[in-house]
């Protein structure tokens, strides 16, 4: 499926932490670049994540704020 | 300020596109890896974005998505 | 691409009102019953979306609130 | 109260998955057409969510994301 | 309709910039305690807002972030 | 760090509630005026967040719904 969210960037599972409801996820989209991920328990699952899988993170345009020291 | 979102990624801005009441912004977080952001323009305007100032991406684990091919 | 948001609702696109920025959609999913969507203006055009075109409603499980009378 | 969030959709509750700080509710909002969403335990609690209880899926337009083949 | 959003807070409002698709509305919720809320301007229009009527600020718990200096 | 979030709220820390994956924040911002927010529970954990602690309410104007009677 194409979906609307802007924001589609390749990566590589790094870390899986589940909870009873929700799962964090971390994945490398660059070198050194990681993003955390907390999705529900089940979607992990179903989308069978383990380390070292490619996989992308997703984020609408309207969820990434931007920040400035 | 110290904020609770967790992801945090540096970048520079690479294109702005201002709307009636928000602002589309895109950041180069890595060679080749933009991600693209929609703000208020106030917000925008406040914070004097311009092309090529240093910026971060701002995100919370729960509004990053997982995708797999 | 598979996506980790739980919810992927079949429908047929109803009303399209373009923005500057963004880009309000109506979709159909069930015989009266009638999902609005917010996209990027951008995402709206690349996905060539158009009255009566099959599409989904994607919205992560976090995102859908519960109300009662 | 009335509320800005575009979409409010009519349901039955069809199943319950409690958490420690968040719980799991499944809506169905028309025949077959399920929706996930995923609330604070004690929001779940004080509204004395069961099965079969009426409710209603709200989710502002933005949060809606739409997808295609 | 009682809904699942753990932050209901009464105010009033304050101002009010209509854009295309989307319109700002602050609301004053304490003695100099504003807060500002985009709506699609659909939303806006229906429920009458105009400067000066009592309304709430509702918010998810999970789209509430904490900050420290 | 500045961020593009709209809504900058000082309070106080009133109540710690800490689950597997996300931890419940409740905020003081005024006299009786309170505000729950549900973050990860590292990001509680490493901003050593205590009772009585000042810290800001953070929300984006995208997140703030209004409500009325």
């Amino acid at each position: 499926m194409k979906i609307s969210a802007r924001n589609h960037l390749k990566g590589t599972v790094k870390k899986i932490v589940p909870g009873v409801v929700n799962t964090e996820v971390t994945l490398e989209i660059a070198p050194g670049v990681e993003v955390v991920s907390i999705i529900t328990k089940s979607s992990a699952d179903q989308m069978r994540l383990s380390l070292g899988k490619e996989a992308y993170v997703v984020v609408k345009a309207t969820d990434v704020m931007i920040g400035i020291d």
